[in-house]
Formats: structure tokens, C-alpha cells, sequence
């Protein structure tokens, strides 16, 4: 008998038909024997709908009492699929985040989360209830209600997972796994088997949605095994794992991409220490995620700092950027910005073992004309940023060069 | 300083304007420099919204579950009220039901609070901030949801009211208060400046919905002072408090009807002990309630036995009256019912020391031509079964007789 956890999303539970579709999918389960944890999101559109509301209500809502009400959304999920499951014979039970135990911190509307108590879990899983515990919520120490920011429930999901020392998690999504590429651009794109948590982690920072980033994290960290796949077929799908031998031989798994970016440039800095301190420190501090960065070679001791940002965040960080000028004396017209960009990477952890990777990137880039703007590499990853017309047909060449449409060759 | 709870109906948080204005109500008294305690009802149409959506999912909904799903109800109204007075500028919090630990029973759908423990309620007011609680739910010693059933709001307003020893308990609804009678019918009707409890029971037990029956039961029990009171003006309504000399000098204090009656006869019952335990005994094991019970005298040891329930009982109760019937060795045919009869009753603690005033009733009622069916009587009401072509006309001649459109004389 093994111990599973599902999670569903929203578009799996969209409706009452979809509700029952997931009933009857997770009784497959436990009739072949398994103890099921169901992890679930709202209803699809409904979380949009809750936000909407507390926005009509007032511009800016109080966090704690957004999450009271966002929380309604899971609530509905779980109370509708545990019915459902009642119905057909097999007992069920809902459990919110306050009846599972999730505990988080008290950031509202993107808590952490620090423990899961498992017990009352044990105790329903025990008495042979499937048992339906709703995702994206906790509650703080204080007995508060907190969401855990987008995506959350996949990150409930593997919590649990790795509280209840589960087999496997299983993430059943509309799409059939994780691809060496999205299909969408790229047809001979191939479903993956299997692929590292590192090279997850990659991907999912450079868009690819299908699974939330510290969901994977929290997976890397406890080693939960996860199980990416549909909610429409019953084919297996991707499983996101700790790196094995095998994986190693496959130089690239992935390319991956993203459009969402702008770029910020600062010329003639003092190339004095501090200095990026000084730059960074107010971006962070307002919450925003500063990716690539470049530094260029000093001329009079003066540099040019280069950074990329998501392009929702270009607008509060330009006006950031330019405060920061003033104060290092730098001109306000020499902060200038583009959003024109987009970011393109191949990923792999088998190009630990592998020379020439990224000159093979590069040439492949040369030879259909794609200029690089700025590059960055990590063990696993050679991330170039491009003019964003080129974005499709760059992905299109990589995955063509590296011969990603083919299988691993096994020997 | 006073400690004031105040609990207002969906009708008075139907949409995000109406959420406002009960916000503003709210700080009014609040800048009286009171505390206050809000108790909300879910959105008007909401929970039958959600009744809907479990019952299109599958017909007999596991309770359990229903009352997961009903609970968003009213957690979406706190959250949104919360939100609105926290966008004043004053602090608020709300609390679901699990966190105002109102503590109930495990009766799904229709629990009974048990307890409530007030020290986090009594924390958030200390604090400076305006408290708003769910109404209609609690939890159960199992960390369970639980509803309280329908009006259930009225009895959390008066069970915090009661647990934290609050100054009154204000009853915010879409009438003025409580009325001599129904003022749909009876222009002339008068709302009345105080009632007693035992009075609005009976009222409320008759179908005068302006507070739910528990909740008096309640108030009564715990002395919790009640001021019933419109949510659109801010005249005063009518308190609901003990009885009190100034009570007594009034003869009869309201007229109350209710149309939503039946009744069946058993004819020729054996006279024996215990056969109204066994007619009874499966009525009331139904979870249905038998209003006015009258036995026939016996003829050669045969006995006729007439009893009323509400409409919408009527098919089952016959069903188990005629199991009952066949039991005892009645003939199926004599176990008959009628669905067009009504209740009008005279109500008053005056009553007691006042002679008269059931015959009084009487002449009045022959005096318009209207046959009494049935008669029952208690302290202070005295309540007829009438066909119910009868009952508007019963009403005002009553209303007339005892002339209750006139004030109370002091003296």
C-alpha cells in the first residue's frame, strides 16, 4: 500500500462534471490499494473572481483579510470534491488549511510554509477517508488564515508530501508533462520522462508554469518525488527527480524561454565599492527580482551596470534607478531602458560533464543571424538575453541543434 | 464605554455598497468610543447559492461537507467588512468561526453552540479594533465546521453577546422592529418600544421572522438584552428584554398568525396508556414538530386525537400516522388531514392577571362569523386553528378589539 498525494488545479475542478472527473480519477487510486491525499485549487477563475471583489470593494485591501477571503476558493474546492466522493460510496473528508496543520509564517498573500502536522491527516487516512486537504492556504501561529501566493497548492501538495513521507506527488495539470521545449513554438518538442529538480528549478524561473518554483524547491529539499501529468489521460508524464546517472549523458534537456523582460542600464557609474549596493539595495527592498546583471569593463573609473527585470516591475524600477542616480551623481538621462528583450536558455546537468556547449549555443545563434545582448551561465544553464523578435526562432534553431526532439540514447 | 454586539443580516451586506454603509453604521458607534462586536450573515442569496451548487453536485450532500461549503457564506462577508473598516482608517479583524472558538455540537447543519471562549475576541477589542465575527458557524470538539441552520446568526449575535457580558445586543434587519402584527396586513399595526422574551417566543414560534426562535431562547436564558432595529435608519427599534410591571399592565401585546399549518385526525384511537407515545413517538423521532395536540373524550373507549404540524411536514407525517395507524389497529381511511387551516393567537404577559381575555377573543372572532377549530392556551397567549380563508379578517378584528394600534397607558 502506498501513500499518494494528488494535486489538481483549478481548470481540473472548473466545474461540477470536471469535480466528478477528479472523484472518480482518485478512487482509481484507492482501489488499486493506495492511502490518497487530494491537494486542490479553486475553482478555475475563481481566485481571479475573489481578488476582483476585495479590489471593487477598496483599492488597496488589507492583506490579512484578502487571504481570509481568497481562502474561500479552496474551501469550495474541497467541500464539493469530498460530496462527490461521499456520493459514490467511499468516505471523504475535507480538511482547510487549519485542520491539516499547515503552518506558515505571517507574510499574507505569500506565506512560507514552516511546518505541516500531520496527525489529523493520519488519523482520516488511517480510518480508510480519502481525505482532501484544500491547497494555497496555512495559518499562521497566531490561528490567522494565509494564502501562499500563486501557484501555492503546488507547494501544499509537495509539503504534504514530504510531511507524510509520501511515495509520490502527483501534479495532474492540463498539459501531458514537461517538455524539452513548449510545444506551442516548437511541434518535435518531446515530453521528458524524467528531468533533475535543478533543471526544474530552470526551467520553471525562466515561465515554464507547470509547477510553481518553490514547489520545486521544496521538493529539491526534501527529496519528494513528483510526478507531472494530465488530468485528461491516464499516459504517465514527467517525473521531477533527484539527478542520476543517466541524466548526466544528456548534455542538453531543455530550452527554455521567457518574453516577460525588460532591461535597465546606468552609464558612467563611479566604479567605486558600494556602488551596486547602493543600486540594488532599494530595488530590493521593494520586492523586485533583479536577474541577469552585467558590469562593464571600467573606462576613468567610470562603468556601465546592466540588469534585466520582469516587465511588470520595469516601470517602479526605473523610477528606483533614477532616485539612485541622483544621490551617486549620475545624470537622470543616462539611466535608459528597453522592453524589447526576451531571455532564451538551454538547460542541463549533463553540461557539468561537457565542453563546448555553450560555444555550440552561440554559433547556433551566429548562424541564423540572432545578435546576443547579454550572457549568463550557471552549472546547468547558458541564458542569453535577445531582441525578442528573435525569441521563436531562436528556440526553434537550439532545439534543433541539440537534437532535443530525440529520445536519451541509453549505453 | 459600552460593549455593543451588533449582527446584520444578508440583506444588509447584499452587495459592496451595503458592505460600506454597514461599515460606516459600524463606526459610529465605534467613535461613540464603544466596543464593538459585528456578527455578519452571508451575502442576501448567497447560501442558497451554495445550497444549490452542493445539491446539483449530488443529491443528499454528506452534511459534513455542506457545511464546509455553506461556511464560505459568511467568511466572505467578514472578510469584505473587515477590509471596508480596515480602508477607514480604524482596525478591524475578522474571525471565522474556528477563531471566535465558538464551540457547538456535532450536529451538521443545525448544531447548538455549546461555548464560546472569548479571550481572542476580548485580545482584538483591547486592541483598539473592531471585531467581526462569522455568523451561522462554529466548530465542533473535533476541529470540525458546523452550521448553526437557518437564521443561525441571530444566536451567534446573542451567544457572544451573552459570553462577553456585552451591554446589548443589536439586531440590525430590514424592518423597524418588533410590531404588534404583521403591518402587511394590518395598516394600523404599532411597533412596540419593548416585548418580553417570552413573548417573542411565542411571536417567533408563530412565525415572526424578525429574529430567529433559538436566539430569544438564548437571550432569555442568559438575560442578554436584544434591541431589534432597522439597518437603513437609525430610530430606535423595540428591545427584547425580561418582563418587567410596566409589561404587565398591557393586556395583550401582539397578534401573531401563521398560515403554513396542517392537520390530522386519528379517528377511533383505543383509549389506552401509551398510544400517544406510539402515534408521537415516530413524528418526533422524524425530527418534526407537533404544535396543538387535542384528544377527543372517549366514546365506548374510542377516542379522536388532532394534531398540527406545518405544511411542508404534512406528507411525511401522514406516512408514518398511517404505519402508526396499522399498527394500533386503526383502519388507514380514518387517519385524514387538511392543509387549509391557520393559527392565530393573542399574546401578553398581562394576560395573567387579567381575566377575560379568552372570551373576549372568542365573542370577537363569532362576532365576524369565524368557526374555531382548535384551542390552545398557555400563560400568555391563547392561540385558534381557523380555516385560513379567515385569517387576514381574524387578524384585524383582533387587532381592533383589543386595540392595539393604541400605545401603552402610563399610570
Amino acid at each position: 500500500m502506498a501513500l499518494i498525494v494528488q494535486k489538481y488545479g483549478g481548470t481540473s475542478v472548473a466545474d461540477l462534471d470536471r469535480v466528478r472527473n477528479v472523484a472518480e480519477r482518485v478512487l482509481r487510486t484507492y482501489f488499486q490499494g493506495n492511502q490518497v491525499v487530494v491537494v486542490l485549487s479553486a475553482m478555475a477563475g475563481e481566485t481571479d473572481r475573489l481578488l476582483r471583489l476585495g479590489r471593487n470593494l477598496t483599492p488597496h485591501p488589507e492583506p490579512r483579510e484578502m487571504d481570509v477571503l481568497l481562502a474561500t476558493g479552496e474551501q469550495t474546492s474541497v467541500a464539493l470534491f469530498a460530496m462527490a466522493v461521499n456520493s459514490m460510496g467511499v468516505p471523504a473528508r475535507s480538511l482547510l488549511g487549519h485542520q491539516a496543520r499547515i503552518v506558515t509564517d505571517e507574510v499574507y498573500g505569500r506565506a512560507r510554509i514552516v511546518d505541516v502536522e500531520t496527525e489529523r491527516i493520519r488519523r482520516e487516512l488511517d480510518r480508510g477517508r480519502v481525505v482532501a486537504v484544500a491547497g494555497f492556504q496555512g495559518l499562521d501561529e497566531n490561528g490567522n488564515i494565509t494564502t501562499l501566493g500563486r501557484g501555492g497548492s503546488d507547494t501544499t501538495a509537495v509539503a504534504l508530501a514530504a510531511a507524510l513521507k509520501a511515495d509520490v506527488c502527483e501534479i495532474y495539470t492540463d498539459v501531458k508533462g514537461v517538455y524539452t521545449t513548449d510545444p506551442n513554438l516548437v511541434p518535435e518538442a518531446r515530453k521528458l520522462d524524467k528531468i533533475s529538480y535543478d533543471e526544474m528549478l530552470e526551467m520553471a524561473s525562466l515561465g515554464a508554469k507547470v509547477l510553481e518554483i518553490r514547489s520545486v524547491e521544496f521538493a529539491s529539499k526534501y527529496k519528494v518525488p513528483i510526478h507531472v501529468r494530465s488530468s485528461f489521460s491516464h499516459e504517465e508524464g514527467t517525473y521531477v527527480v533527484d539527478k542520476d546517472v543517466s541524466m548526466e549523458k544528456v548534455v542538453v534537456s531543455g530550452v527554455a524561454y521567457s518574453k516577460d523582460q525588460a532591461q535597465v542600464t546606468i552609464k558612467g557609474v563611479p566604479d567605486q565599492p558600494g556602488i551596486a549596493a547602493q543600486i540594488f539595495g532599494p530595488i530590493s527592498d521593494a520586492g523586485i527580482v533583479v536577474d541577469v546583471i552585467i558590469q562593464n569593463t571600467a573606462e576613468d573609473g567610470l562603468t556601465d551596470v546592466t540588469f534585466t527585470v520582469t516587465r511588470t516591475d520595469l516601470e517602479r524600477t526605473l523610477d528606483l534607478t533614477r532616485e539612485t542616480a541622483r544621490r551617486i551623481g549620475v545624470r537622470e538621462e543616462d539611466v535608459v531602458s528597453g522592453s524589447s528583450i526576451a531571455k532564451v536558455a538551454i538547460i542541463g546537468v549533463g553540461m557539468q560533464n561537457h565542453a563546448g556547449v555553450a560555444s555550440k549555443m552561440f554559433r547556433c545563434l551566429a548562424e541564423n543571424g540572432i545578435n546576443i545582448i547579454l550572457i549568463t551561465t550557471s552549472e546547468i544553464k547558458v541564458s542569453v538575453v535577445i531582441d525578442d523578435r528573435y525569441t521563436e526562432l531562436a528556440v526553434r534553431a537550439l532545439h534543433e541543434a541539440f537534437e532535443l526532439e530525440k529520445g536519451p540514447v541509453e549505453g
